[in-house]
C-alpha cells in the first residue's frame, strides 16, 4: 500500500529535546531559532531526514513551523491541523499559533528587541521567505542570522539517512522532447534573459528537464537534487551518486556533468567571482544558494525558474500517455464504483477500507496493462457524510469512520503511471440522497460544465475562467472555499506551477496545460460534493461564425458521475448533452477493458439523462 | 448645445512655433522637452488654456503627448488618433508614432545620450510617470530637467486664460452627507496611514470631499483646484478666489482655508520643514507638489486619493438622486428614441443630427422636470453602420454619415443633471436587421443579462465578473476589445476610480458603487453593437437556501432596448423573464412622463417578448 493510514500518535516526551536545543543556542549566541516543516527542496512532500519538526516538536502534519526561544516556543500550524497540533504537542513546551492570522514573522513583532539574533537554517528557506524574515528582525533592531549548520541536527541521535531511491530514465518515448533539446530551449531563456546560468531548485524542473524520475519522496517521483543550467557548456546536476545507477549514469553522461550537492556552493561562488548574472526564483531557491553567489560579487537576478512555463505546456506525446494513463485509471475507478455500489450500504465498510480497495484496484488494472501503479498521486481523501465536508481531509485510524446510508460519499484521489498522472474526485450516493444534496451537486454539475465546455481567447487566465466554476451556485446563494483548478504533471506532481483556475490564478492558460476542474459544495457537519475531472487546454473544434482565435478543454477523465445526484430539471439542453456525450465517450473507452459486473455498472451509469427522468 | 461637432481642423502654419521653442530651449541649456497632453489636475478633460500639445503641434485629440529634441520631434497617439494626426501635423515638423507600441519613454532609447538634458514641466506629470521618464533618462546617462516655467507658455502669445467658472455648492440633500462628516471620515484614513497630511490633487475627489461643483472643463463638473487635508487643523483649498461667490465663499468659510494655488508649494515646504509624512497617490500628484515636500525633507508617503474609495461608494440619498437622475434621462432617451423610430430610414438623417436631436430632448426633459441638463457626461457617440464599429467614434462635420435603411445605429450618450450622471448606450435597428446582427445582439444581451443578474460573494472582483459578460460571445468565439464596466459619479465624472469591470479590474465592489455593464459586439466596416446600462452594486434579495452573504446589481437604467434584434431562441426562460421584467419597469416608470407617440412607442416597444416572436 502507498497509504499510511495510522493515526497521528502522541510523540513520547520530547521536552529533553527542547532543552537540548536551547542549550545549544545558547552556546551559540543566539536568541531563537526558526523551524520551518522543509527540506532543501521545497516541495510538496519532504523525506523523514528532513521532519525536524515533527522531532521538535511532536506535530507531523505537512505543514506548519516552529519559532523557539529562550523562554518560550511557538508552533504555528493552519486550520487543518490545529485539533492535531494541540493533540500532539505539550502545551507547556509549545503554544499552539495559527500559520495564517499570526504567522511566525507577526508574532515574532514584540518579542525580539535590539541586538537580539535570530537563527536559521539557510538551506531550508527560500530567498521570498528569507527576506519577510530579515525585515520582520530589521524592524526590531534584530538580526536574522544564518547558520552554518543546523543545531537540530547536531542533537537529533537517531535522524535517519536522506533518502536513496534510485533515479530512472523517462524514455524519449514518454518525454517526447530529448533532455538535451530541452537544455537548448532553456538556454535560449537564459540568454533573453541575459544571465550566464540558472539555479534549478525545484526538483520536478530537473526531474522534467533531464527526463528522469526518482523515489525520494512520497507520491511526487522526484530525485532530490539541484542543477546549475549554463548559457555556454553542460549544465550540472548536483546529487547523490548513489541514486545512479551505471546504466543511468552512462544515460546522463553526454547530458550534464555530474557533481555532489555540496558542490554547488562552490560553483556559485566561482561564478560570483567572475561577476556572473545567476537567474534563480524566489520561490524556490534556498537562501544559501543566493548568498554563495552574492557573497562571492555574483548577481542573482531574481525570475521564474526558466523550466516551469515549458514543463507546464505539455507536448503531444506528453498529452498522449497522459490520456492513455486517464483511460487505465479510468477503467480501475469504474471497477472501483462498481464495487462500490455493489457493497456500500449493504457490507460494513468504513472509509480507510474505501480508500484500500480503490488503491487495490488501481494496482490491478495497472499490472494487466503492464504499466503498473507505481504510487498515489496524493494520499486519498476519503470523506463519508460529514467529514466530505472537510476540504482536506485525510482520514487516519482514529477518524475512521463507517459508511451510512442515505449520505454522500467523496473520494478524491489519484495514481502515478510512468506515462502519466491522474487526479479525480467522485462524489457517490449510498441509499436515497436529498432532494438538498441532489440540488447542491447539480449546481456543483453545472460549474464543472460550464467549465469543461469553455471557449476563451488567447491570454485570458485562471481567475478570469473561475467564476465560470462558480456562477450556478453564486445565483442560488452558495460557494466554496478552495480554487476551482490546479495544474498537474505528466507522472510528475499533481501540483504543478504555473497556471491555476483560481481568484489568484494570474498566468494566462495556454496549449498543453493540463488543469483540474473542480468545484465543490462542502455543508458543514453534513455532506461534502466535489466534481473533480482533469482537462487540458487545447485548441477548440472550429466555431461557425467565429471570428477570434479561441482556446479551450479536452477533458482526459473518464469515469461516471453519479446520475442519481442530478437533478435534471435544473440543467439546460446543452448541460444534458455534455454530460450524455461525456458518458458516451466514458463507456466507448472503458467498455473494452471491463467484464462482468464492473461492464453492467458501467452500462447503466453512462446511460443518457434522459432515461432516468 | 455642449457637444461640438467641428471637422478637426489643419492648423495655420506652425512651425514658427517650434522654432521658437528650440530657440528656448537651446537658451536654457536643454537637449529637449516632454510635452504631455495634460494639465496641472490630471483629468480626463482639459481647458484651452492647457492644450499646449496643440498649439504647439495642430494635433487636437484628447490623448497623446510630443518630445521635441534639436533636431527631431515626434507626437505620439493611440490607434483612435493615427489617421487625424496624420492629417492635423506637418510630418516635416514632427513624425507621428504610436503611444502603446513606441512610448515617449521607449521613442527617447537610443536618442538620448550622455549629458543630455531633457526638460519637462512638473505641473503637468504625475509622480508615477515623472519616474518613468526618470528611468528612462538615467538609463541613457541623461538628466531629466523639472523647469520652473513652461516655455511654450513664454511663446503662446494668445494663450487663453485659465478658467473661472464659478463654483457651486452641491446640496446636502444631493449630496447626503455633510462636507465636515467626509473631512472627519478621511481624517480617520489619514490617522491610519499615520500620516499629518494628504494632497488632494483629483479635482473630482475634492468636488466629493468638499460638497461643491464647477464648470472649469466639459463634461465634468468640477473646479481646478487641490486640497491639502490635514490630520489636525482645517483642510485647505487652493483655488483662484474668483471663482468663489460671496455665498459660496461663506458656505465653505467654516470648513476650509481657502489660499491661492501658489500658495500650496509653500505650504508644502512648511510641512517638509516640520518633517511630515504626507500622503499622496503618485497616479494623480503632480510631480512638482512631491518635489516641494521632499526638497525641504518631508516624506511622501505613496497610496491611493483617500477620498477615491469613499467616494466610489455612494450613499443613499446619492443613489436615490442618480435613481431620479436615470428616469429623468429614461423619459428623454424614450422621447428620442420615438422620434427616431419615427424618422430614421424615412427622413434624411445625419449623425449629427440625431445627436443634436438626443441633447434637445435631454434639455427639454430636464427643464419639464425643474432638473435642467447642466451638460452632456461625454461627448456622444453616434454611428451609423461602419461607424457603429468603430469603439471610440466621434462623430464631426468631416465624418457626417447619413442614416441608411437595413443597418444598425450606434448611440452612447450620458447627462450631467444636478442629482446625477448617466451613461447609455443602445443599439437600433434602421429597416429590417439580418440574422446575423440579431444573433450577434443576442449574444451581446445574454452577457449583459448575465451581468446584470449575477450574484457573487463580498470580495469579488470586476476581473472576475466581467467573464460573465463575454461567456456567451466567447462560445460564438466572438469577443470584444474593451472592458465591460467603469466606475461612475453622481453628478461627477463618468469616469471614475477605483472599481471597474475589466480584465484589469483588481478592486472588489462594494455596495453603492455605480458602474457601467456595457458588453458589445464590432464587424469592421459593417456594424457595432453595445448595450449599456448603469448599474448599482446591492444585496440581493434573499435567496431561498442561500447560505452566503452575496451582492449583487440594481439595473437603473431605464428605456427600451430594441425587441426587434432579440432572437429569442437564443434565450433561455430566465434571460427572457429577465429582459420582460427590465421592460416592464421601464414601462411602469416612464410612462406617466409620456405621452402621444412617445407613450405608444413605450407601450408597443415595452412588450413581452413572446408577443413578438
Amino acid at each position: 500500500m502507498f497509504q499510511n493510514f495510522d493515526a497521528p500518535s502522541r510523540a513520547e516526551p520530547i521536552s529533553g529535546r527542547l532543552v537540548a536545543l536551547r542549550a545549544r543556542l545558547a552556546d551559540a549566541g543566539l536568541t531563537g531559532f526558526l523551524v520551518p516543516h522543509a527540506d532543501e527542496y521545497q516541495g510538496e512532500y519532504i523525506p523523514a531526514s528532513a521532519e525536524r519538526l515533527a522531532w521538535l516538536t511532536g506535530f507531523t502534519g505537512s505543514a506548519g513551523a516552529a519559532v523557539v526561544l529562550a523562554n518560550e516556543a511557538a508552533v504555528f500550524v493552519d486550520g487543518r491541523y490545529t485539533l492535531q497540533a494541540r493533540n500532539q504537542m505539550d502545551s507547556a513546551d509549545f503554544s499552539p499559533e495559527s500559520l495564517i492570522d499570526n504567522p511566525p514573522h507577526a508574532w515574532l513583532k514584540g518579542r525580539l528587541k535590539k541586538g537580539d539574533r535570530l537563527g536559521y537554517d539557510p538551506r531550508l528557506l527560500t530567498l521570498a521567505e528569507t527576506r519577510r524574515f530579515e525585515s520582520a528582525c530589521a524592524a526590531a533592531g534584530a538580526a536574522f542570522v544564518a547558520l552554518d549548520e543546523n543545531p537540530i541536527d547536531a542533537i537529533w541521535a537517531d535522524r535517519p539517512a536522506p533518502p536513496l531511491a534510485q533515479v530512472s530514465i523517462q524514455p524519449d518515448e514518454l518525454a517526447g522532447e530529448t533532455a538535451s533539446a530541452k537544455i537548448e530551449r532553456l538556454r535560449t531563456i537564459l540568454a533573453e534573459k541575459d544571465v550566464a546560468a540558472a539555479i534549478i531548485a525545484q526538483s520536478d524542473s530537473i526531474a522534467w528537464t533531464f527526463n528522469i524520475r526518482g523515489a525520494d519522496v512520497p507520491h511526487n517521483p522526484v530525485a532530490l537534487s539541484y542543477a546549475l543550467l549554463r548559457r555556454e557548456g553542460p549544465p550540472t546536476l548536483y546529487m547523490d551518486g548513489r541514486k545512479l545507477s551505471n546504466a543511468v549514469r552512462d544515460a546522463l553522461a553526454g547530458l550534464a556533468d555530474i557533481k555532489e550537492e555540496r558542490a554547488l556552493l562552490g560553483d556559485l561562488a566561482a561564478l560570483g567571482r567572475e561577476g556572473a548574472r545567476v537567474l534563480a526564483d524566489p520561490q524556490s531557491t534556498p537562501a544559501i544558494l543566493a548568498q554563495a553567489l552574492t557573497e562571492a560579487n555574483g548577481t542573482i537576478v531574481e525570475g521564474s525558474d526558466p523550466a516551469v512555463l515549458p514543463k507546464a505546456r505539455k507536448n503531444a506525446i506528453e498529452l498522449d500517455g497522459s490520456r492513455r494513463a486517464h483511460r487505465r485509471d479510468g477503467v480501475a475507478v469504474t471497477r472501483f464504483l462498481a464495487w462500490f455500489n455493489q457493497n456500500a450500504g449493504r457490507t460494513p465498510l468504513t472509509e480507510i477500507a474505501v480508500a484500500r480497495k480503490l488503491e487495490a484496484f488501481r494496482a490491478e488494472t495497472g499490472a494487466e496493462d503492464g504499466m503498473p501503479l507505481l504510487d498515489l498521486s496524493f494520499d486519498t481523501i476519503a470523506g463519508t457524510g460529514p467529514d466530505g465536508a472537510i476540504v482536506h481531509y485525510r482520514v487516519n485510524e482514529a477518524t475512521d469512520r463507517a459508511l451510512e446510508n442515505d449520505t454522500l460519499f467523496l473520494i478524491d484521489s489519484g495514481a502515478q503511471f510512468r506515462d502519466g498522472t491522474t487526479d479525480i474526485t467522485r462524489t457517490i450516493a449510498i441509499g436515497t440522497p436529498t432532494d438538498e444534496m441532489r440540488q447542491r451537486f447539480t449546481l456543483v454539475l453545472k460549474g464543472h460544465i460550464a467549465l469543461a465546455t469553455a471557449r476563451f481567447p488567447k491570454g485570458t487566465t485562471g481567475a478570469q475562467l473561475d467564476t465560470l466554476a462558480r456562477h450556478a451556485l453564486w445565483q442560488a446563494g452558495l460557494d466554496f472555499d478552495h480554487g476551482t483548478g490546479h495544474g498537474v504533471g505528466v507522472f510528475l506532481s499533481v501540483h504543478e506551477g504555473p497556471a491555476r483556475i483560481s481568484k489568484s490564478g494570474t498566468v494566462p492558460l495556454e496549449p498543453g496545460m493540463i488543469l483540474s476542474n473542480e468545484p465543490g459544495y462542502y455543508k458543514t457537519d453534513s455532506f461534502g460534493i466535489r466534481i473533480e475531472n482533469l482537462i487540458v487546454v487545447t485548441p477548440p473544434a472550429p466555431i461557425e461564425g467565429g471570428e477570434r482565435e479561441m482556446l479551450g478543454f479536452e477533458t482526459i477523465t473518464l469515469a461516471p458521475i453519479d446520475r442519481r445526484l442530478v437533478d435534471t430539471t435544473l440543467l439546460s439542453r446543452a448541460e444534458i448533452a455534455w454530460f450524455d456525450a461525456y458518458h458516451a465517450r466514458v463507456r466507448e473507452a472503458l467498455a473494452p477493458s471491463l467484464s462482468g459486473e464492473a461492464l453492467d455498472f458501467l452500462v447503466a451509469s453512462t446511460q443518457p439523462l434522459a432515461a432516468v427522468t
